[in-house]
């Protein structure tokens, strides 16, 4: 798909940047501070579309021609969400909390232009076997996964020798459900 | 894991290499000339181990201390399995029997020292999108896929705007199962 209109990504997360950029887009990278918290009542599932529309509606007079994409991207444990882990302790006890067992990643993106607006999700389903103590100890030291949500990177040494499965789109855990926002973006070009 | 024994990789792939790298191992590469045809009447299913177990015979009394590690991965569809294309016309051919539908990835390997050895297999079923022909032209003439066995990288492009859904291990799909290489390999430590 040849995109010809200006294109700009409102994340600063360097892996959806990647994902953007080997899909063979050009862009801006413009963010805004954008206060992430939601409604207690919201469901679990909705969180990550909320928090991509609440990022969205950040950009409201200022886009012109352009076409922006949001997204956010949550770990989901029964009815729980992970967040980014605030320290050593915290992302510890989160990778103990997915070690031999399944989660959900949902990343919720919106994409929109002066005229119209989109929200979708993607739900994968990853399953990490048990990991040990000495597993967890050299990931969180040697990899500081402080700026990923449920603590770690799929990409990265803990995702490569402890999912064992995954049921869904890859990308979609890395941060951006890549196929999904390229058929998206045909009905903005 | 501190892996403290020599270990071998008899594999050309960069991807594979990259793969054991990045899972923390060091290792040396070491390749032999093998002749990759199987019997006839192989179940599909069982090439990629046949074919691992036929690249490991050819280390016989050369391996000493060492630990070697070989690797076949096929795509089938149906009961059809897709090479390695061997020209630009091939290669079209097989995405377009890959689009709009459903195929396997399997990745037969095998570890081996002078005392034992051990074959596993991992398939991972992988789900394209209807592929346009101007996508599979795009690709084909910016990728040149012809190194890789169904004519497609999942990590390139048209992996990443392609593929739906995966289910299974990702990095089996480009080309090792390491978190399976990885647990295996703990019982030669």
């Amino acid at each position: 798909m040849n995109f010809n209109r200006p294109l700009i990504l409102a994340s600063k997360s360097p892996r959806r940047q990647q994902l953007l950029k080997e899909a063979g887009f050009h862009f801006s990278i413009i963010t805004k501070e954008v206060d992430e918290s939601y409604p207690d009542d919201l469901p679990a599932t909705d969180v990550a579309a909320y928090l991509s529309r609440k990022k969205a509606d950040a950009f409201i007079d200022d886009l012109e021609d352009s076409v922006l994409i949001t997204a956010d991207t949550t770990v989901k444990v029964d009815t729980e969400i992970l967040n980014k882990p605030a320290n050593y302790k915290e992302a510890e006890k989160m990778l103990e909390t997915l070690s031999g067992r399944s989660h959900e990643v949902i990343t919720g993106f919106t994409i929109k232009d002066r005229f119209k607006q989109i929200t979708r999700t993607q739900v994968t389903r990853v399953s990490f076997k048990t990991l040990s103590e000495e597993e967890i100890a050299y990931y969180i030291s040697r990899f500081e996964p402080y700026d990923k949500a449920g603590s770690y990177g799929i990409q990265e040494w803990i995702g490569m020798i402890g999912i064992e499965r995954i049921e869904g789109c890859y990308f979609n855990v890395v941060g951006l459900p890549i196929h999904s926002v390229y058929v998206e973006l045909e009905a903005f070009n």
